[in-house]
């Protein structure tokens, strides 16, 4: 099959770790028998460097024309520590983001064995855990109208929610619980919001389509204790914008290394994924950065593309790594392995696994 | 000294727990030579059994007139049931929060030695850790304008604060932060809500006048993380009312049991000092309730009188349960003592500490 792939390398260490990625789609058109035709775009520091515009139109054009972006990190501390910027890279995402309808984030957070002992929580803990949140990406108060009364006495945010908005990210969630553990936990706040009163009503509406899904709600405050006491409860996430950035957040820690850390923003005709971590400035150039989280952002690209064999097979990749020690000095202070020679690793993996 | 204290034993096992740590003031009137005059009032669902009404005009009367309130618990199961109940037992204390002007709620959070190996986190990631979270409990978008359109299609909460309710809550906050480590932590969303950077203006301007205290920020995405990763970074947090939900709740499973962890809601004129667990009806009236978190309340409701020794007293007498194992059977499933005993134990210890 034939695929066109974006790739936004970015700022800091994103091209480093996007370099390893695009090693192991590499590695797996080779051995699947796919052609994947790369197209590379600026964003984000970089971006504004060359153009004036952390998003150039470019960019959008290739993005367009891609059926999935594989996205490094953006940020630039030049531009942190200017209170006067007027641009910013990090709006570069946030626009390319909306111009191409991106509205549902996607977060797994899975439990390696070998970096349990590294959790802030307990081995009988987490041992087992694997979620997927599906966060709202475009709607609620983050987004609201926002007012501040003129003698600046009073602020105020709007937070509003259509059936629309609900029911796009509410079937993405329910498909993907289908292929996973049939399981979906509605968090919201329903005692108290309109909002998620109309969320509860809306997911349990759609939920019919899903017979086999068992669908259940829990209230955020509580979510975000479950998540420590028992993260192996929960398969599939769905909630909105805000309480998705909190419990999305809160979970990423509980995994042991925010280096492994993958995400998917998906929209109706485009996904883009990227890494959690960020662009990593120190880190630049000195061949040090984890490039796991870039490589299993391309797992999950392949898996959008509906190539689940090959998703799985980088996800294998990146458990033998693991499993060997051979990673990064974040994970393995002693013997470390440069970035590329871990991307190497997981491409000839790939190329020959065991 | 004379004080008035309003006793409100509620449901469930509220009666039980309360009447423990009325032994605590009682023993502390005796040692260091106070006058607690107590009258019992109702609330909940008994006062719906009494009166029709969670919250009868009288109770109201009583909290009115009391220098502070103890309560117990709140909450029956045969009103959660039934669906067409017109009124709940919750609705008293949501009522009673409202007719007394209780804006501030006041959770701390301890590890304690005894309970770090209970804690879902690792010992050195939890040792240490004690936080005081203030959250403002009157505000926000608990308290927004909600809105359904009439096709029900649309559904909108509205979030505001002013000026006036971020600075009461505020100076409390800088007052308790002087009174421990001097550490105050906002947690807030500046970077994308209006209200939140009303609170972080509000706020940075009332910091001034306490020049002694280190403010910082945080936002509450990363609040979340920071919870589990490094809690003993904390001293105070402030925080507004969503945010603290979720944020409290969070940090109350932390501890290692909820069945220590005491809370207080303040206003102006009136505070009142409660367990965070529920009426638990399953362990009603079998003498298993653990009154620890009632005890420490009474403790709390001492500081608020300012009197700080008996507090301190109180707290003493608590950890020594813990290091001796006299407790209940959530704590101590060997060789558990029933709540009364624990009761009468704390109590004894503060006539006879040692
Ligand atoms: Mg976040
Ligand atoms: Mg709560």
């Amino acid at each position: 099959m034939k695929y066109n792939i974006a790739i936004i390398p970015g700022d800091g260490i994103g091209p480093e770790v996007t370099a390893q990625a695009k090693k192991a789609l590499d590695a797996i058109a080779d051995t699947f028998d796919h052609h994947f035709t790369y197209t590379y775009a600026q964003m984000g520091a970089c971006a504004i460097d060359a153009t004036g515009n952390p998003l150039p139109e470019e960019t959008i054009a290739v993005c367009e024309a891609s059926d999935a972006i594989l996205f490094g990190a953006i940020g630039d501390p030049k531009y942190d520590n200017d209170p006067n910027a007027k641009v910013r890279p990090e709006q570069g995402l946030l626009r390319l983001r909306k111009s191409l309808g991106l509205f549902c984030n996607v977060r797994p957070v899975k439990a390696y064995e070998q970096l349990i002992d590294r959790s802030p929580l307990k081995r009988e803990r987490i041992e087992g855990t694997d979620i997927s949140i599906y966060r709202e990406l475009t709607g609620g108060i983050y987004f609201g109208e926002k007012h501040l009364s003129e003698d600046g006495q009073v602020a105020s945010d709007g937070c509003s929610y259509s059936v629309a908005e609900i029911s796009r990210i509410a079937h993405l969630a329910f498909k993907e619980a289908l292929s996973r553990n049939k399981k979906l936990t509605l968090v919201d706040k329903a005692n108290v919001l309109e909002t998620s009163r109309l969320w509860r009503k809306t997911v349990t509406e759609i939920a019919k389509d899903y017979p086999e899904v068992a669908l259940d709600f829990l209230f955020v405050d509580n979510a975000a204790m479950q998540m420590i006491l028992n993260p192996k409860q929960f398969d599939v996430i769905l909630t909105e914008n805000l309480f998705g950035d909190i419990i999305s957040d809160e979970a990423s820690v509980i995994g042991g290394s925010i280096g492994l850390l993958a995400s998917a923003s998906v929209g109706t005709d485009n996904a883009l994924f990227e890494p959690i971590h960020g662009s990593f400035p120190q880190a630049t150039g000195k061949d040090i950065a984890n490039p796991l989280a870039s490589i299993l952002s391309a797992a999950m690209l392949l898996r959008h593309l509906n190539l689940h064999k090959e998703a799985e097979l980088v996800e294998k990749a990146v458990e033998k790594s693991l499993e060997l020690n051979f990673t990064t000095e974040d994970i393995n202070p002693e013997s470390a392995f440069g970035t590329s020679k871990v991307g190497d690793f997981i491409a000839d993996y790939i190329l020959n696994p065991t």
